[in-house]
């Protein structure tokens, strides 16, 4: 048994867990796939205060030998749902069933699809959402990234860095971005915009991609077809909590929570882009994060158990 | 004229000039006295996330050289009123006038005295509100803390470094600290704390103070004198926004806001310690800068002018 399971081992979560575990609370983190979370994937932070420039996975294995050190527990399982029984909350993962006196739900968000056909299977096969990922394997080929909001700019910026030619294709004529991204896209001459593309097709040969056919959004009659051996999504994320509505108000798929990062169930939290609120940054999370561990705290040393 | 002025340059004010200037916004930071604010002071910081240990110095030192790289105006003047004439804000200093599209309020909070004879006129001759700053005057002394909250600890904590013996007085029986503060002030045996003891009187010669009298909470016959060249005071904050009433609504002298950091007055926003909320942070208060920002950017962008 747990003072504190947090659901979630990006920013928000291990920020939490840091807070939590300073006031000598036990905390087990679970994470589904890799400690870090959505910034693990940025190529460069630039707008943390204090670091001028670090990549996303730096930070994150900062913070993660920070919460280490004052000894976290954590365990490589997908909270598939959480119920309360009398005062004490039981998480059931994939591989576990696991207790605690609250639960703190920091499980991000998760990337946006097209939906277009053989989407899927071509992941890890052209497709990819995670440029600092997996752009590395084109390296001096003519790549691709679709997307009009920062991370599709910071994809492209990073790709230029080793592709001879990047094309940004957005659907709309402009970008929704911080001015000083879209200020270094402009002069970059490696990376070409097409404005007012919307893909339609990914063309394949043995598994592999070949191809992406886009339709103009103004006049669906014009097409346009690049040969392609990748392609990085950056169109978004979205939440993942529908597991969690016993216990969670959600609205559009995020947790509804006050200031305090207190759900609508005495004891659960939730804290970073998993909620509703105004701002999703670096900076904000971690605030989400440190406010839902003190709030599980307060609330943990007013029960009896 | 400025996009935005923002009054104080502690982590929040900072932090929002940051989220600005990155949007491409003029921005000019009003100080009084030294960049960096509260955190300044604190000796050791081991709670913000990934990183593991710095002084509050370093972290604002970095943070100013990342604001500093991107163009940020700054003035070493104290604000003393806002006024608005149209849509343009005109925030009058103690040497200039300047004026911006909105303000962000980023003012802190100050030390609170304790209000005994002589407190003011021994600043600087034993008597002192930063042991940070302070403590290295009084290396191999006997040293002297009032306090019973982080700060207070912290402060111990750091005096104990080169101080033989390090006494730490509250006025009530129990700390109201960060447990991993508390389980190093036990550990550590060159600190020896007083409980329950009121400060009564500052004994000073020639103008430097030479001795503390306490009297006890529980029994007021009884007294305590202790031979004293310094007394380090960390008994909590106050804000100090009474000049900025015509604007903003205040309680307790916090600013309110809602969490947009927006106040009763549009294009006026305020964050960090000196705003009416839950948690003060360092990296909370670097949350509402960033934000504030993101309103206040917002705001102008509506603006005509």
């Amino acid at each position: 048994m747990y003072d504190i399971i947090v659901i979630g081992g990006g920013a928000s979560g291990m920020t939490a867990a840091l807070y939590a575990l300073r006031a000598s609370k036990s905390v087990l983190i679970l994470e589904k796939e890799n400690f870090g979370g959505q910034i693990a994937t940025s190529p460069r932070v630039e707008n943390f205060p204090s670091i001028k420039t670090m990549s996303g996975l730096e930070f994150s294995d900062n913070l993660f030998a920070q919460i280490d050190a004052l000894g976290v527990a954590f365990e490589l399982d997908t909270a598939l749902k959480i119920q309360k029984q009398g005062d004490i909350f039981v998480v059931e993962g994939e591989y576990n069933t696991y207790e605690a006196r609250s639960v703190i739900i920091a499980n991000g968000v998760k990337h946006r699809k097209i939906n277009v056909e053989g989407e899927d299977e071509l992941i890890g096969h052209g497709v990819s959402y995670c440029a600092t990922c997996d752009g590395a394997f084109f390296k001096d080929q003519e790549t691709f990234v679709i997307g009009d909001a920062n991370s599709a700019l910071q994809y492209a910026l990073l790709l230029a860095n080793y592709s001879p030619k990047v094309n940004l294709i957005t659907l709309f004529g402009k970008f929704f971005a911080d001015d000083i991204l879209i200020r270094r896209i402009k002069e970059n001459d490696k990376i070409v915009v097409h404005d007012n593309w919307n893909l339609v097709e990914l063309k394949q040969n043995n598994g592999e991609l070949q191809g992406l056919v886009f339709e103009n959004r103004l006049n669906k009659e014009l097409k346009k077809e690049f040969k392609a051996s990748n392609v990085f999504i950056a169109i978004g994320q979205i939440p993942d909590n529908e597991r969690f509505s016993n216990l969670v108000e959600l609205e559009k798929g995020y947790i509804l929570t006050d200031e305090d990062m207190a759900t609508k169930t005495e004891g659960v939290f939730a804290c970073g882009d998993t909620r509703k609120k105004g701002m999703r940054q670096l900076v904000t999370a971690c605030n989400d994060g440190a406010i839902a561990a003190m709030s599980a705290i307060r609330y943990i040393d007013t029960l009896d158990i």
